[in-house]
């Protein structure tokens, strides 16, 4: 398989953006995760007409690029939150990372954004709440919450999100190449898993 | 991870039989298929004491352990169905064949009867539907069903039977090591990951 696009969806605390981070690294190859995108998106400025013109291929195309058409009207953007919006953007931001060639993307439904190309290497990283509890409170420290809590609402989100935009089932292996537990294979297994399977 | 035992559940038609047959060549070790695991059952002739006795660890022990007490009573399997029956000897059978040592298991929920050990790997192989069904015109033959139709047939049988005797949802990744589509992958790289993984 000659990859040259490998994304990652993770279950929070399952070290999903750090096995991408070391892919990257191993394959000597640009790693950019949702902070990087979403910062990419909201940093360049697009001008709304070029917007509109690069997001024909993203699942809300039509209403986002109808919403920019009609900016000139006061009230255009109702019925578009500020998250369908956002999404758009990265949509086109995400598709043009691809373009730009061999890549590390870690989260934001960039498996489904990228569906229609043939050199993606769709990849999905989960583990046992108990690992991925006691991860998040080793690196991200203690909060008021249980780390369940927040491992559960966390993901609940990306669930939802993930329905909500791409129509198919957060986790169903049948989206991914390669689904790994890294509690069960450890952090360097997976990296050197997904480094093989990108060859 | 040192694993000594490796357990594929797969999609019909996803070439995971071959693969597991193929790992289990890699790194030299037997290879227990379904059939292998029926037969084992059905001829070793067991003494029904010693699978009363050996049978604790199955799902519907008790019951089993019962009927088999109770075997000079006519009557006495009445609400056990066979295929309880040989789903308990498959479960005493694969809980012996995973004590002699290293090994591959292709099929029969080998990942749940196992669940208890720590040195097992799970692996589900899956492939894209076109894929399956091209490869089990190729390999079975065409017969009046669809191929789809088949593979939808089979793959709802494994789901019902997974579901019924291990309570578990049949292809959820959160029961496997690894998840890998053989379509997107080939079956060559299947091979070598799941042989890289178990090491």
């Amino acid at each position: 398989m000659a990859t040259k696009i490998i994304t990652i969806s993770r279950e929070f605390g399952s070290g999903g953006r750090t096995i991408g981070r070391q892919v990257a690294e191993a394959l000597g190859i640009p790693f950019y995760d949702k902070e990087l995108v979403e910062q990419v998106a909201l940093e360049s400025g697009f001008a709304p007409d070029f917007v509109a013109e690069n997001a024909e291929h993203s699942p809300s195309a039509n209403r986002f690029a109808y919403a920019f058409s009609q900016q000139a009207v006061p009230g255009a953007f109702n019925g578009m939150s500020t998250a369908d919006i956002l999404w758009s953007i990265q949509c086109s931001v995400i598709q043009q990372l691809a373009e730009k060639g061999p890549c590390v993307i870690v989260g934001r439904n960039a498996d489904y954004i990228l569906k229609d190309r043939t050199d993606v290497l769709n990849v999905y990283i989960h583990a046992p709440i108990e690992q991925r509890a006691e991860r998040i409170v080793r690196l991200y420290g203690e909060s008021e919450k249980k780390p369940e809590a927040r491992l559960n609402e966390k993901d609940k989100r990306r669930r939802i999100n993930y329905q909500h935009y791409t129509g198919r089932t957060w986790g169903a292996p049948q989206n991914y190449a390669l689904c790994l537990d890294s509690g069960a294979l450890s952090i360097e297994k997976c990296v050197e898993l997904i480094v093989s399977a990108s060859k």
